[in-house]
């Protein structure tokens, strides 16, 4: 039910063709984040304009509301929130980490309280599977635990928990539709990560995620980490750098070999009114836009683009009007989705790594002022 | 430029055809409203496809904010906010007397503080005419006064005053391709309504609208004033109720003779979760809609029930999500746009009058609960 068939490659990046129940995945491809089954602010046919294939939502949040049951009783994810091509949850971990208000981790599983009522609840890697089993998305994760990467005994710590629950994540897997990808930790210690790598390598999942990184450690910390990492992953499965990232990122995770990424930052910068561009990152409620008769980016063919002037924009923030943050989440996510699609497309031709500088010269000014603890 | 056409007649109703520069409007007609050159959470696209033909925006806001020399600047209102149809705008009385927060009127024009940020203004007929130039729309107003429909003597003199402010507003007017509305007061006496009506008829203008309904009037107040009204007026001139209103106030106002109608109804209630449905208003966000997989309104064929189900619409508001309101309003707009359609039809059938008790009976249960004063 599921294959992944790489068709070009180019020295370590690849470009391949992920089939999975709903439909078959481009790769290498970047996913928007649904985190409460909705792309905030678009509805799913502002997706398939913009070009997505791939929607990730996560299982802490809809597991909290409105509950991995009542997904289930609508017929699962695709369905509730009417995405029909492919969809890929979290395991839940990272958030259960990074939002959730108390937590207690021990060998077995997470006690953590909700962010949102203070309630208490419990994820163990079989619930974390049994819930993604109900919401139903063709790409799962296995449960993983996320360590500081500047805490060095504790991703140690974390990495061997990690390895135990992938384990048991697999003997928990039962639906035959969903693909189970381990995760990868190790923090920024080479040595970890490399034991990491090689152990999650070992097991029987379809794919292989990265996890741990874009969560405070440097650009050079991520790029080491991605440079012991692929070598040592199995060819034939797709790869996922979790919760990245910037177009700088994308453009060198794919030169790493990485397959698969997923960020909420175009979606978190256009509810702060910034944009992506060609010529840097743009603060849209800038005055200077006030009477400036162009589009966000010149040489950008999406519908906002197309259709509105950095004017009409800049006016609908001053006025407060939601639509600006769904105009310039249209734009961001096309800037993402199509900046992976062209590389895909230089990687087939043989052309990618003689287009890298250029591409890393347009894009690297929208990498600044980045907040990277972006997963949710 | 501007021609109306009665192309079929049952009673008091009328169904025609008003040509304008942006293309033929089909009447009756229900005009979404973009108070800020934006219908709140939609796209033009959305728009288009719920059927919407006219769209209304608002003087008074737009010359606050971003101001209508600089909408003048970007092409206009339709090339601003990319609505290529016909477009609407009011005289910016309204606002001034209900919205901005003082305000000192004498027999020229009236001075207010802007309800943003208590900055001094000055509107008269002639700023409320050249504004609407520059915004460009293809029917503007007559510079109004709207009065307390309780206060008979106040309403006498705001009566007598938009007189004066209707011949101004004539002499004011240049441009051609403008087609400008003079407006009917006199709030809830018949005498006055009457000596409006006549007065109002009597001046060159392209069409005639009914101010000062729909402002804390009863329902019998709102229809009594439309039987005096309506018979006083020119046949073959457009008529427009301002800021009406329910699915049975359009309903009653058809019947009455009247051929557009406008209200921020639909959009308003979609940002406090209410839908309205042939079986009656709900409030989606109730517990019982939690695993409801049908669609908001079974007999809608609007975007939003050809693809949502209330468990996801509950889902949505419970989480916060900026989508709630897109796909309500959707729904909420394509209910009255579409219910106009189809009494157009009725008109031009011969069977309008025969179902006017079924679509009282459909849609009253719509009505309760309204807060009337809904104009902005």
């Amino acid at each position: 039910m599921f294959k992944y068939d790489i068709i070009a490659k180019e020295g370590r990046a690849r470009a391949g063709i992920f089939h999975t129940p709903h439909g078959d995945l481009q790769t290498p491809v970047f996913s928007p984040v649904g985190t409460q089954a909705t792309v905030k602010t678009l509805t799913p046919e502002h997706l398939k304009e913009l070009g997505a294939s791939l929607v990730l939502s996560n299982t802490y949040h809809l597991y909290l509301r409105p509950g991995d049951e009542v997904v289930a009783e609508m017929g699962g994810l695709h369905q509730f929130m009417q995405w029909p091509n492919p969809m890929l949850t979290d395991s839940g971990g990272f958030q259960v980490f990074s939002l959730a208000k108390t937590r207690k981790i021990d060998a077995d599983g997470v006690t953590f309280k909700s962010h949102i009522d203070g309630s208490t609840h419990r994820f163990t890697p079989e619930k974390s599977i049994s819930i993604q089993e109900n919401l139903g998305a063709d790409i799962i994760m296995a449960f993983d635990e996320c360590s500081d990467p500047n805490d060095q005994a504790y991703s140690k710590l974390a990495m061997e928990r990690t390895h135990r629950w992938a384990e048991r994540s697999l003997n928990a897997h039962t639906r035959p539709d969903q693909a189970l990808f381990g995760i990868v930790q190790g923090g920024i210690n080479p040595d970890l990560r490399a034991e990491s790598a090689a152990f999650i390598s070992s097991l029987p999942f379809t794919g292989i995620a990265i996890g741990g990184l874009s969560v405070g450690e440097t650009k050079e910390e991520m790029h080491n980490a991605l440079d012991i990492v692929t070598p040592l992953l199995p060819e034939h499965k797709p790869r996922y750098l979790m919760g990245v990232g910037t177009p700088e990122d994308l453009i060198n995770g794919i030169a790493r070999g990485v397959d698969i990424f997923d960020c909420v930052l175009p979606t978190r910068l256009a509810r702060h009114n910034a944009a992506f561009s060609s010529t840097g990152r743009l603060n849209l409620m800038n005055a200077n836009f006030k009477r400036d008769s162009q589009p966000i980016d010149a040489n950008c063919q999406c519908y906002t683009c197309r259709t509105f002037t950095r004017a009409y924009i800049r006016h609908l923030i001053v006025a407060r009007e939601f639509l600006a943050g769904t105009l310039i989440s249209i734009h961001n996510l096309y800037a993402l989705v199509n900046l992976v699609k062209d590389i895909r497309i230089s990687i087939i031709d043989g052309t990618f790594e003689s287009k890298v500088p250029e591409w890393l010269q347009t894009w690297q000014g929208n990498a600044a002022r980045t907040a990277t603890k972006a997963h949710s």
